[in-house]
């Protein structure tokens, strides 16, 4: 009894004392990890290039074919232990000759509109259309006035994006729907065309794009967004003459889908490379901008996650992917092929499947998304069992001391959904929000407007949150 | 027996019961705090003119003087049951011409340098001075060198700040004693001028200024800071030649002392009218740039903190009162002059002391100071009891949905340190501290690098802590 007391104190002794020293190293690497990613200039450099030198790529178009090829160059120039494409077909949409609107009134004088097309729309006829405007604040309010009121004029939604929320991805929530399906609406009520004021709470004059959606039950009517101010203007505009006109032109192309790729690179795992730990971003971005945050940021913080292992001589157990993801602005057909492909692994009579160069690795352990900008990383949102989120939350000491103060369960990114019918624990990096929807989808998303350290300190949350998945599971 | 028992009950669950009704009580007035903070533009307004319409406002100059006008009319139309001004008397100092330089050498070609004076620098002759250049990493190169290598020549110490670390803060704490004291140790071993790289790890072409130091034992040489890319390229032309000379001129003026002032708003308490809620900034900021993070930021929250708290109809128990200080920069005389009052004022016999028109209002129960930009809010750092502390701590649920993650113990402000042998706990307002060594102190601290968001959020965190700490007390 007395023997068997000793050894349970030393055995609770030394359990402890383990512990504490693993934390310790867990610690120092963590520290490692970020004082890496602050010291070396590689992702800064990399979204330069992708910004200022390829610029917006939309799926489908040749910019976004650069980039495809940008992508494998660097991810090949990394010394890693794969390179791949994974294929998939995507909507090729372009926007054509830039769009032009102008308000025809004898109270106001005519004046010139700035607006971008919304992604998917058609065009108008060559020479534009004319008509007069309806402004709606909501749906209540078009329903109201219904086709009577709205048939053969332009419906214009000017519901401002909520400022009082503190998080700023609530406001886009409550707006959002607007774009993507306020022309269906609209066209409902026998609208010819549809104006959408930019989905932001900012107070400026780019126009905010982003993908917006039909219906094959009623007309497809011309959608654009007006920057925030000009959708000011235009209201007051309105108010003085009711009857003004608004002409606009959209010379948009629907061209028959082309094949594109996602771009994949690994490190093999030591001891699991069977399991792989993924991490993307997206390639493609709208093509009124640049895609800085919108997901510049993401794909060269998730490749420079490996150059990182590389560079601090790590050995990961599990197989690391860094997956830059094709498509996530029109129909995410990047991320659906990846998942498709990741069930296909996991049934070993598939063992040689296309497009899977490491015949090894076959499950996924973990997969992780940043998609929400280049700023200061706060946490994590998880999407996992509720074991996985409470093993996540017992890392929250050594993150913290970073900032990383978030690891709550949550939705992880649209790239890496499809994976969670395959059981996969998925995350997504979230970051300060306060400025993100300032950029989002519009001219204004450029690389001027990424902080160096902020989008290094990203590359350091999800390289500690690897690190830890990496040595002990989920 | 039983009827204690019944009573002990019903007691403990009145009181779980009036506290979650107190929580959440507390939590709606605290996201009407934030909301009310988040749609008001006043402050990004204030803002606005301060930075483009003042501009840079060392104490004592000209420009501050306008700024201590603006900010007393600006209160004073903010419906504030007391603004008034608080003597102190500040050195004056100008930086005069603006400074030029020239590296000379045939080596490397004439190269034009841009440096600005560090803050309190003597002049050179009219004319500037010229000399050779002896390049330091730090003090130990300088000993090591010595007055027979280093007399008549110019000291350039070169240490970067070291971007590896988390906290910016520490960056700048490593590299900031170079700035201030850098000319007594160069001057000591008999050189004729100083140069120093700018305190910051970020890479651009903007000279950092800020206050530096002389001693009565040595030559009182003048001190000038390069951007980190001059720095850069001035090691470069010594590496290539390190017999090139570089002239410096230098035009600083030390005019006598003026009096200048601290700027006060207040709301009386409806309660503990006796009983001081302080909060400010400081309205001084180098003359190179307009000092919108610092610390413009600071002064236009804290004066908000008075307008929500009108706007919300929330009457106070005790007296908050915003405070804009005068020369942080320099010396801090506005700072020591409200702690002086301060103390005054406890003494009862000192009821009629001058400059104090709220003759109730006579304890500081806490003071909060804004100076680290105006960046997204991250907590407070509190300097006071154990347990306080722990009160303080105890409110965490409900600041931590708005960011506020860290309640730590540490130091608070400059303007308000002054206060502490008072007894009277400090907090400082903890910022998303990336950014803010990129602007401050240098020509790119500019209206323009404020998201109008972040700014407000500013506001809303203090406020929320004022209303805490006036409901609770400490």
């Amino acid at each position: 009894m007395k023997n068997l007391l000793l050894f349970s104190i030393l055995y609770l002794l030394s359990s402890i004392f383990n512990g504490a020293l693993s934390q310790k190293q867990d610690s120092l690497m963590i520290s490692r990890i970020f004082a890496d990613a602050l010291t070396h200039n590689d992702s800064y450099r990399n979204l330069e290039y992708l910004c200022t030198k390829i610029g917006g790529r939309l799926a489908g178009t040749p910019e976004s074919m650069k980039a495809v090829k940008w992508a494998e160059k660097t991810l090949k120039s990394m010394g890693l232990d794969t390179v791949f494409l994974q294929e998939c077909t995507v909507r090729y949409w372009e926007r054509g000759e830039k769009e032009t609107g102008r308000v025809i009134s004898s109270v106001t004088g005519n004046k010139d509109l700035h607006p971008d097309a919304l992604g998917g729309s058609v065009p108008t006829p060559k020479e534009g259309l004319s008509a007069k405007v309806v402004e709606v604040a909501n749906y209540n309010e078009l329903k109201r006035l219904g086709k009577e009121k709205i048939a053969g004029k332009i419906v214009f939604i000017n519901h401002p994006a909520d400022p009082s929320l503190y998080n700023t991805f609530a406001a886009y929530g409550g707006v959002a729907g607007y774009r993507v399906r306020g022309a269906v609406q609209a066209a409902y009520y026998g609208a010819v065309a549809f104006i959408v004021r930019s989905a932001t709470t900012a107070h400026d004059e780019y126009p905010h794009t982003g993908i917006m959606h039909y219906a094959d039950t009623v007309n497809k009517i011309p959608a654009v967004a007006l920057s925030t101010n000009e959708s000011d203007r235009l209201h007051n505009w309105l108010e003085q003459d009711p009857d003004l006109s608004v002409s606009i032109k959209v010379s948009s192309i629907e061209h028959p889908s082309v094949v594109s790729y996602n771009v994949i690179g690994e490190i093999r795992g030591a001891e699991h490379p069977e399991g792989i730990i993924a991490f993307g971003g997206h390639l493609d971005c709208w093509d009124n901008g640049q895609g800085a945050h919108d997901d510049g940021a993401g794909v060269v913080q998730t490749m420079d996650i490996l150059r990182l292992y590389r560079s601090l001589g790590i050995k990961p157990k599990h197989t690391l992917r860094a997956v830059v993801f094709m498509d996530e602005e029109m129909e995410q057909r990047g991320g659906k092929a990846y998942a498709e492909e990741a069930k296909k692994m996991l049934d070993k009579n598939n063992i040689s499947v296309t497009h899977r160069p490491s015949p090894i690795a076959y499950r996924h352990i973990a997969a992780i998304e940043a998609d929400r900008g280049g700023f200061s990383p706060w946490g994590f949102s998880i999407d996992a069992t509720d074991e996985q989120v409470k093993k996540v939350q017992s890392w929250k000491n050594l993150l913290l001391p970073y900032g990383i103060y978030i690891l709550e369960k949550g939705g992880s990114g649209v790239d890496i959904k499809d994976l969670k019918p395959l059981g996969v624990p998925l995350f997504g990096l979230i970051t300060d929000w306060q400025r993100y929807f300032d950029y989002h989808h519009s001219a204004n998303d450029s690389f001027d407007k990424v902080n160096i350290r902020e989008l290094q300190l990203g590359t350091g949350a999800m390289g500690a949150l690897v690190y830890l998945i990496d040595q002990y599971g989920l």
